[in-house]
């Protein structure tokens, strides 16, 4: 894949950092470039537009998408590009996610978002790959070496368990 | 108020009609004049915008928006005007309006939405009402008058009642 | 708008200063004058009744209310004036705010409350706002600056940005 | 109790009678007599504070006040009275009742709202008859006689069940 | 009411001393007395029974219970009197008291549990207070001269308020 | 296991038959001796708790237990016998069974009720089949049975799907 | 795309066929081929897994799965393959799919899901021809005609419309 | 039951040790023989499933299984075993525990999980003491050793207990 940038991270206010972040380093753990974006769909409407629309001709094949509260960034950005759009439902304000969850996953027909946990920004890029998998065979190696590492991590904490 | 168009209904699909109906019957009912327009922030935001932008300049002085599920058009209304933006969180799917409510009432600082209940399309009309008649005295005396009749109506149930 | 009060901020006891101080500072920096008063739509009626009451003669255009829990005080408000209501849920009580928000937006038809986020004191001056700014233009020319201030401290939040 | 009226029976319209005429039937089989009236919270304050507050010095001894929605009559009623007030959480609207319990049951300290089950009227008159069991013998045998006859119908319910 | 034990406070475990000694504070000071007990509809189910079934021949008029998770309790209790019983959902393990309120709320036809808010153990007190001024002259004062105070407090937080 | 009873159902109220009659015909098709019972554990809580504390002399090794709402019949059967009790949180009154599945399940520390999904009446039955099947080799050979064919049945599903 | 089988449907149960048909549907919609199974994450377990093992190689580049309350189906395909999958989930049993939303979109890290709207099967089906647009270009092409279509019927929609 | 090994205690990562310990904790107390396993239903889903499919023959005959967020294990055992399986929810992510409460306790018809409260790996133990009971005396006196001292430490809280 080489320093391509594939992968777009967009989050609403620098306060997502903090959740966001885990999104960047898993995808530079696997390999793939990305790019990241302070943008957002109610303060920043046009920006994340023009973000938006020019996505696929600038090379991305990716759009990860964090926000808090009526988390509408995954939605505005959708509705302007044909790529996949990944939206991360991030915990903020006072309802647990959950308003960030159900504004970010009860798209309607014709504008989806691949909607992963509260606060998943990890799985949003282990996603990110996985769709890049399909025509990157690198990103498929090293989905495939993670899940190696993992399974034999897991495998190890059960020697010496005590309890 | 005359005829001039005050307020502004916008709805994200036909089937939001069934309900935001009720919003247009209100204003009529109350002497305020009105438009109604179906667009969408996913489908179509770039008249959503547009329609936004130019609000003000066009007379309007309240918008009034009606979306179910992840409803995000108050909020990408709200995104491209200084107006006040009244949301009807419409119940729609699976989750009793209550993704629709979360969707509209939890926006960031600095782009309110003034949120009525689920549904609550008559109460968006009568709280565009309210807002018109601090400068509207035509507005003020029709709330007056829909209380007053309001008031009597209920007090006649009284009469006769047997249970 | 000279120093004329245009907002009454009430809340339902003394704890919820907390809060509801950013409608204050909010409405301060965007130069509309205000009056905050500690009342409670259950131990307080009376008084709460006729600061209703008398809220359009004395001169007021918007109210904003703030109580938690089973939040009764923006309706109670809202039933004896024909001023517009802003209603702030807070999060006080086990519940999250959840309790408020739902005590406060579903209000029955007739009497509505325009409702923000839990905890959104600051959002309910941003509408009080948008609702003075149809006939006070100054109060526009504020919301367009603070906007455009938004959108270039987040601008800048991407230079130098690194992750 | 003779003919003396000892109950309230409120409630916010005209369509809540159908829940709330459990509330009368399960009083009236229990030998006690009762008064219904139709107010509303928000749209007959005066009226609903005047029956409040009076309620005492008239020989009511327990109010039961049945609200859907934004549920605030049980409070209002409260609020202008030290009696005992029950309050009926009525399903209306789109969230099952569940804004009704939550603006019931979550009262603030010092006004408390006796709350039943979501739809409860007629357990809310069984609670009203236990409270006037205290001092009135004919409501405790009532209501003795009334759980005898429900134990004997359950365990007859038993003979030649079938499955 | 001289000195004679009108209500019975009962509670689940322990470790919900913490918020029901709010209950018995409450009517200490309202001049009412109370008794204390550790009981559980689960683990002393027997005691709890008998503690019901005695509670009105041994002068009990109110009994207040509080009990948090499957909180069951109240409804305990309620099955073996036809006092007036008081529940107060407490919070504690991992679903900030809703499934207490839900357990403690919807009880079914026939036994009701008047239910107050979460953690609530105040407004259980007061509650009782307002049962037993139907026939206590000493409670109604208690609670008027409460409401009054209550009321200058909150009046007096005006004077020199600054935000 | 020949005709012995094994399995006690007990329900809250004949209403509750309809649901529960799946628990009795799944454990009849895995050849399993069962007795149905209608108890309550509000309404006739010493037969209950007779029924309960009698169990095991008389040779049931699992009980179900349904109920709706505040549905504390499990919990209270729980308290009077150690042998494994199957609650069925049943949807009844106005919340979906979410206010029974959480009076089920949140049990305290040493009452454990093993709790099944809402409505779950004959997955009650096999997993007291399964609880069976530790020393009753015919109730896992029924299990086993039933679970090939349900996986025949699912895989010819597919034969012929068009879609 | 010629006629290769790119997409890869699988639901739990024959029941879902009406919902997921949608998901069908809108690919053939889309010219976009794909194939369609009914397997189950708990009824047919080593099926789920062979099918999840073997997609890549049989050349799926996207796996839908649907299926309702504790929606184990998406999760246990994604825990056998590195390519996207989609998981739809489905209204089913008492709480209105939210069980099916968090058992589907929760996923632990490095096992994503992709989620979309309860009941969304018609978003899961564009969120596929997304993904395939990164490398197919006639997927683009469909999804970008949709789109035009879509808006040009919405814009229609205001045409003649009365209110 | 001497050392042979009964009980299965299984958990989805190292980190739901701190509360999973509890369960091994209780049977230890008990005086039943349990083994300790970290697996996972996505992680890990080979083993996951010998482990399942081995259990009956390797003697056990009761697996507990604690999983967070879309907690999947639990059902993921059951799918490959007719042993009982007990299903702790365990609170992380953002949710209370609620997503795993759903995902634990909502299976489909045929393979039923015992679910227990939410972090409630103290109870699945007794629970699985409670299943055991049936066929070792032993674990029916243990129980009834652990009850009475349960109550009596509950009566002795009752002394001298001050308010």
């Amino acid at each position: 894949m080489s320093d391509k940038i594939l992968v777009g991270i967009v989050m609403g206010s620098e306060s997502d950092l903090e959740i966001m972040r885990k999104a960047a380093h898993t995808l530079k753990n696997l390999g793939i470039s990305y790019e990241v974006k302070i943008s957002s769909a109610h303060r920043l409407p046009e920006i994340t537009m023009e973000y938006a629309k020019t996505a696929r001709e600038r090379g991305l094949e990716v759009i990860i998408a964090g926000a808090g509260m009526a988390a509408h960034l995954a939605g505005a950005i959708a509705a302007h590009t044909t790529l996949p759009v990944i939206g991360v439902p991030l915990k903020s304000g006072e309802l647990n996610g959950l308003d960030a969850l159900y504004s970010t996953v009860q798209m309607p027909p014709g504008i989806p978002v691949a909607t992963v946990a509260i606060n998943g920004a990890a799985n949003a890029a282990f996603l990110a790959a996985e769709i890049l998998s399909i025509n990157h065979p690198e990103a498929e190696r090293s989905l495939s070496e993670y899940r190696e590492g993992m399974k034999k991590k897991l495998i190890e904490k059960n020697e010496g368990l005590e309890i």
